[in-house]
């Protein structure tokens, strides 16, 4: 029985898992669970993901969520995963479980902070709160910053070398996240860290042509979004 | 040469490190990098974690960061350790991996936000930010039950078995944070969750005598905090 991949593509960690899947050659079932029609909270998915977040996979008997941890256990559990994505090498797994953790609480919370806000008070006519938009684009400026200067320093990809880790698949994903913004937030967020930029570049051309596939309704939402914040804006300047 | 933990005792994360470290007759030096006089700045330390946080070690020559990094480099790099701490059975190690992720954005989300608004605004004067307060302790609320009624359902620890994980030192911990409380808040939170009390004494005796001598500075701190509050309450009833 082949594994099966419980994931919304709009949800950064669930494309992680089905980019790091496909260019492994995973024989696995994608499953969508719709977020945007509340599945995650159906008792069937309940069942098998009680926190009702995507992704989460099923490998035979075994349930398992938490993105990171499904990209480390299909390593491990699949012979055929290149060795590059979590080297058994001691140092180099500790420094990948470091950047994976540090990403919780920096990269991800400044990421997803900023689009959420940005996006409901530009698309949804919520209320935006400047304090929070503020406060998220700080830490995500901050984040970008390390990975810069620190996590970068030693070569195209985190953990250095010339190869990927589920590291790179992850974090990028998160960043990819950013394109739903306008274009003017979006490069006036990236367009100062050079090395960010050529190192998703580079994650892009390592799993390609599966990025772009699994991309592609990230894609079409920028441009409906886009769109629509064009319309709005013009509105509000004819009033 | 022995490890190097670079840790402040008033931070629960350096407490796991710390505790895990004696439980396990590790060699090691603990070196305070004191979080109150603002030694996380320093350029000395800079050189050793450059997100300015503790914990870090240095093992030789290899520096790292992220306390569940650590607790599982020191699992593999330790030949010394028991292997219930973080066991080579895939299915097990997936479960501590996915646990200590959803630990970030969740139990520590909840627990770290709700002391350090209480704490503020009681003892320092600070504005309290009821909102703030309110959603950290929905959050911690409901992290609790997902302890109770998920991770603890197999057994007495997160992963099941009869003895502890890196995975049962590290939530602990984190929760041992909420003894900075008042004992109405802290009982109030606490007490509906039986399966997490017992968890919590269930990991004291499992890292006894180490658990409580590493979290003396922690009841010094409740004890100081609780008189203040009472002072301040006194206060404002006479006023």
């Amino acid at each position: 029985m082949a594994l099966k991949v419980y994931a919304d593509r709009m949800s950064q960690p669930s494309r992680a898992v089905l980019i790091f899947c496909k260019v492994n050659g995973i024989d696995f079932e994608e499953i969508l669970v719709d977020i945007s029609k509340n599945q995650q909270f159906s008792p069937e998915y309940k069942a098998i993901n009680p926190m009702h977040q995507v992704p989460a996979i099923v490998d035979g008997r075994f349930k398992l969520f938490e993105s990171h941890a499904i990209l480390i256990y299909i390593c491990c559990a699949f012979p055929g995963v290149a060795s590059h994505w979590y080297p058994s090498d001691l140092i180099k797994r500790a420094k990948i479980h470091s950047v994976l953790d540090w990403h919780h609480l920096n990269l991800r919370r400044g990421s997803a902070g900023i689009v959420a806000n940005i996006l409901m008070a530009n698309i949804d006519g919520h209320r935006s709160y400047p304090q929070v938009v503020n406060q998220a684009e700080g830490i995500l400026l901050k984040s970008l910053s390390k990975l810069e200067n620190f996590w970068l320093k030693d070569g195209r990809f985190l953990v250095g070398g010339s190869q990927p880790s589920i590291a790179d698949i992850s974090l990028v994903c998160e960043i990819m996240e950013l394109e739903l913004l306008s274009e003017k937030d979006h490069d006036r967020i990236l367009s100062p860290f050079k090395k960010v930029v050529q190192w998703i570049e580079d994650t892009k051309i390592a799993t390609s042509p599966h990025f772009d596939e699994v991309h592609g309704i990230l894609f079409k939402a920028q441009k409906r979004f886009r769109e629509r914040m064009k319309t709005q804006s013009n509105l509000k300047a004819k009033l």
